[in-house]
């Protein structure tokens, strides 16, 4: 496959058209960190390589329909071209980040059953938590795809504990994007890796983007240990 | 009936016992405005009065079960005894206030549909916005409950926005809060005044609290021309 022009470039990752296929892009995962709204920035050799392996594994493993297609150099990977939802679909077994913030609650505390969250993808607005009523009534999406969006998420939830438990990890929580394929086909697209998720060890360590938002360093070490804990489990 | 025990006194309304009749409570209303999280403070001589007429009139109105039993004095109301759900209920038919605020949109921008809102009701932490998976994984209500809330309230939607339409108001937004019996029966309870509304004369001229809260003077005469209009239509 061959590189064309240059779609998107976003904080961590640049979109490129694919030579002579249409339905295809080619993304590539960059070694930056950023956090609250681009107000944090960083970077670490090696990030994007390791958010792209965590991520084809996730993409191969859960059951889920999505948007990878393969594996492509280093830090590159094919997928399916899809046109995004604005929406970013966040699943909480846990309370913590900015929902433990605004119902001053302790990061960590349990919940009785996952959380479904819709935020709205606008960073002029700092992605703001939405309802799905006020996704629905503003437009940017449908009573009917947030239901599918909503059971795709928590199947991913159960799929991707799993796994976690599996390998003494605990899954806090995760951000999910979705899109369609130009057939209509709803797909679970973006990323999924220590970037967009809360994993914990099962006594509690962070292993995640918190490393780099808290300041706790080591966090080249953390993304590492996710991703190789992971692929043990599979 | 007789006045007992206060049980609760909040920024516009004192909550008393009634002598024999553990069932009911009688509430007063207060000549206090209060906005933004009480941290604008006036008050008008005839305010509780108005408050009080313009809830009994629309309780005694709508179809939806309510908590009005009957108007007590001038300022008083006997209602049902309910054990509120600590959410404030919100329906709007155009974006304003808030909401509007929060995706910077224009005061008064219409919807495609009413939209159906929820905030935890508690001060200190400001009245946040919250979605119905929020209020149901956090413990303040059930999907049922949640369900049978929204149907009551866009009911009180079709029907308030009708009766305002007769005699040349638009409903922009309106606030509601329910609670339950003893015997469990799902009340609308506190009040639907000029305090918890948005009504706008059909020429866009603001009749409600945002008088108050935007400093456009003629407050009591705004709360009065409601209260009027709203009977003349009935």
């Amino acid at each position: 496959m061959q590189k064309s022009d240059l779609i998107y470039e976003g904080k961590c990752k640049k979109i490129f058209k694919v030579e002579g296929a249409s339905d295809k892009v080619w993304m590539e995962f960059k070694d930056n960190l950023t956090a609250y709204n681009n107000k944090k920035k960083s970077s670490f050799t090696g990030k994007g390589r390791l958010n792209r392996d965590t991520s084809s594994l996730l993409f191969q493993y859960l059951s889920v329909s999505n948007h990878w297609v393969k594996d492509q150099g280093e830090t590159g990977m094919i997928t399916q071209s899809l046109s995004m939802i604005p929406l970013e679909v966040v699943v909480r077994n846990r309370l913590a980040g900015s929902t433990a913030k605004k119902f001053q609650k302790k990061d960590g505390t349990p919940l009785s059953s996952p959380l479904f969250e819709l935020y709205y993808k606008d960073e002029s607005l700092g992605d703001p938590f939405i309802s799905s009523e006020q996704a629905v009534v503003l437009g940017w999406s449908s009573i009917e795809e947030i239901d599918q969006i909503k059971t795709m998420a928590l199947l991913v939830n159960e799929e991707f504990s799993a796994l976690c438990s599996k390998v003494n990890l605990e899954l806090i929580d995760f951000k999910l994007e979705f899109g369609k394929t130009s057939k209509g086909e709803l797909l679970l697209g973006d990323e999924i890796s220590a970037d967009s998720c809360r994993i914990w060890t099962t006594k509690g360590k962070r292993l995640d983007k918190d490393r780099f938002r808290l300041d706790l360093g080591n966090v080249k070490e953390g993304y590492q240990e996710i991703y190789e804990k992971l692929k043990s489990a599979i």
